[in-house]
């Protein structure tokens, strides 16, 4: 298998866009990404494109992918559509990456595309609802998750106030992106007192609906010179797998872990060796329960690490330097892609008043979907690294 | 890249199942090719689900794959889920093979499965009617395809008889097949006297809709007699294109050629030495049209070619043993899996009284999905060899 670099990436912002469509959003994504590529569109031998809901919610009902490449004036080579729900666009990149390192084509791109906003906010919202026997009773995802949580916050002592700094340190990074979708600085008073979705939760540590896309080009090492000159980000590892999404001492391990140790195993290295990481913060918990899961801290010791402010942009491992999930937005399938576009912007160096302090050479993206409470879900955790 | 064999296929029935789920049908394709293949599940290493219209139809809206799984006891190893219309089955098999070719893991499974029956019939239509410009003006596929269809009947001297004889050689070929949603054997005369849909299409020319899932195992030739004794059919080429399907004299070269040239070339051999073939006669003319495209005869020569019977079981270059879309039925994204199957059976021997006369050694199948008015189509050439 060949060695793959990342040689261009590219998104829109991400926000409520009633006025743009799906493939307009995409084709800004894809052509931002070629041209941080400099490759010309006729070298990209495959691409593959992650969607999660346009069949749900716009007219188009399949081949998702070509609707929105043949807008960006690109088509004739083949085209996979793959859906990982909010993984879907770590999905896509990981195909992308297969092709490449395997040798089928030189330069792939992957491309994730969401348009959630639609005009009628109940639709949208009843779309994201997955058929799970649950659902039927009307147990949404923020109610499952809040009742999953309260066991961990009471084992682990952490608390409130930890969620909300989780809050306030995205959404001071979302205020310095212009990429995100709410750049409003928040304080711990403003979360905490915002309106309770599901006890402990609320309102501004969920995540919200977004449109947005975002793309990568990846390409053979050996030949990533002769497109740019910028430095060079190889995909150590891009590792997926399906399963549970659990709580610390539940019977299964959780599938985050279950990535995360692949992924280490295949880029050769640990997590102390990871110097910015971009996670899927889906709602603000999450954050701490990924540091324990992805061994930046010990099992119980989220909490102090958000209190000693190891994981804001001048920390030791900054977390989510883009506002993650909560401040940039959460388009579904544009997630994972956006996450990589972000790990790539600190590798180079390029990514202006919110590039993290430790010079990193080593970053990590974790990139989750499905249903918290089925056999159903999917992690993908990606380890880049920049190479000169 | 290694040498990849299917060691095993499997599928359920086609046909209208009201009372089985899409989980159900996954189930009992996934579990028949896992026996056929004599493979450990801990042995798969990673899945690929094709489906191309459950987020219309049935409550599951993403994660597909793992909810039909985890259904068969199924979970853990990473779940890739594809969409490419019609050709989805095929798109599946193609990750699935890159997988084990590439080397990622030694034995992957490829699943399509589908569910259109739900009980209201006009919703399932409307799903299945593409969100395209020319749709909002009431052309649904079977009107479009006709009034491309005229240019070429026009052209070629193709007539009515001629694409009733495909639909009599596959209802014969159906009648002998256990898995066909339809098993009565139709004349020339039942044909043409059918309902006209869209002229010159009649009713029994046009494959309807179906519920079904096939599978297919696919493994490292190296090792792959460790788990079967029975013959092993190696996949010499499965490549995938997108683009624009068009009648002969458009401007655009058919993406059916485009997809056959590059098996042919990929698997080192040509049309003459395809010994029997599965392909996609979602409308009867279709498969004239597609033994020109396909190379097995010369451009306008399709016409003879069935009238002089050389596509049936006992013909030179049996066409549709199965029975095609047509007989067998079309669960969308089944039926690129259930052509491989089908084509699997055909070459070890194993297709009973459909089993065709001339020894074959080279199958292909032709699975192709998508609008036919845009530049949104997906097509997928697989060429299969019988090994020893």
């Amino acid at each position: 298998m060949r060695e793959v670099s990342i040689i261009g990436v590219g998104m829109t912002r991400f926000g409520k866009f009633l006025e743009r469509s799906m493939q307009d959003l995409g084709r800004e994504a894809t052509w931002n990404a070629i041209e941080d590529a400099n490759v010309p569109v006729k070298d990209i031998g495959v691409v593959y494109v992650g969607n999660a809901l346009a069949p749900q919610l716009t007219e188009l009902k399949g081949t998702i992918g070509q609707h929105v490449l043949t807008e960006a004036g690109i088509f004739g080579m083949p085209v996979i559509n793959v859906e990982n729900a909010c993984s879907s666009g770590s999905t896509a990149l990981r195909g992308a990456t297969l092709e490449v390192a395997s040798g089928t084509c030189d330069v792939a791109l992957a491309l994730g595309v969401e348009k959630l906003f639609c005009g009628d906010t109940a639709r949208s919202a009843a779309a994201m609802a997955q058929g799970t026997t649950l659902a039927k009773f009307g147990f949404m995802f923020v109610a499952l998750y809040s009742m999953q949580l309260r066991k961990w916050v009471e084992q682990y002592g952490v608390t409130k106030e930890q969620f909300a700094k989780v809050v306030v340190k995205n959404s001071y990074n979302g205020s310095l992106n212009p990429y995100a979708q709410f750049r409003k600085p928040m304080t711990i008073e403003e979360v905490l007192n915002s309106r309770v979705v599901a006890e402990p939760l609320t309102q501004y540590m969920c995540s919200t609906m977004g449109d947005g896309a975002a793309a990568a080009i990846v390409c053979a090492k050996e030949i990533a010179r002769r497109y740019t000159s910028k430095p060079l980000v190889d995909i150590a590892a891009c590792e997926l797998v399906s399963g549970t999404f659990t709580f610390p001492d539940e019977a299964h391990e959780p599938i985050t872990s279950r990535a995360a140790r692949r992924a280490y195993e295949k880029a050769g290295i640990g997590p102390k060796d990871v110097n910015v990481a971009e996670v899927h913060d889906g709602m603000a918990p999450a954050e701490l329960l990924l540091y324990e899961e992805l061994g930046f801290c010990k099992p119980g010791e989220a909490g102090r690490m958000i209190d000693e402010g190891r994981t804001t942009l001048t920390g030791t491992i900054p977390v989510n330097p883009s506002g993650g999930l909560a401040a940039k937005g959460h388009p579904v399938a544009a997630t994972g892609l956006a996450q990589i576009a972000e790990i790539v912007w600190q590798l180079r160096g390029e990514a202006g008043p919110r590039q993290v302090s430790n010079k990193p050479r080593v970053g990590l993206t974790e990139n989750a979907g499905g249903w918290a409470s089925d056999d159903n879900a999917a992690c993908a955790v990606t380890i880049l690294k920049r190479w000169e």
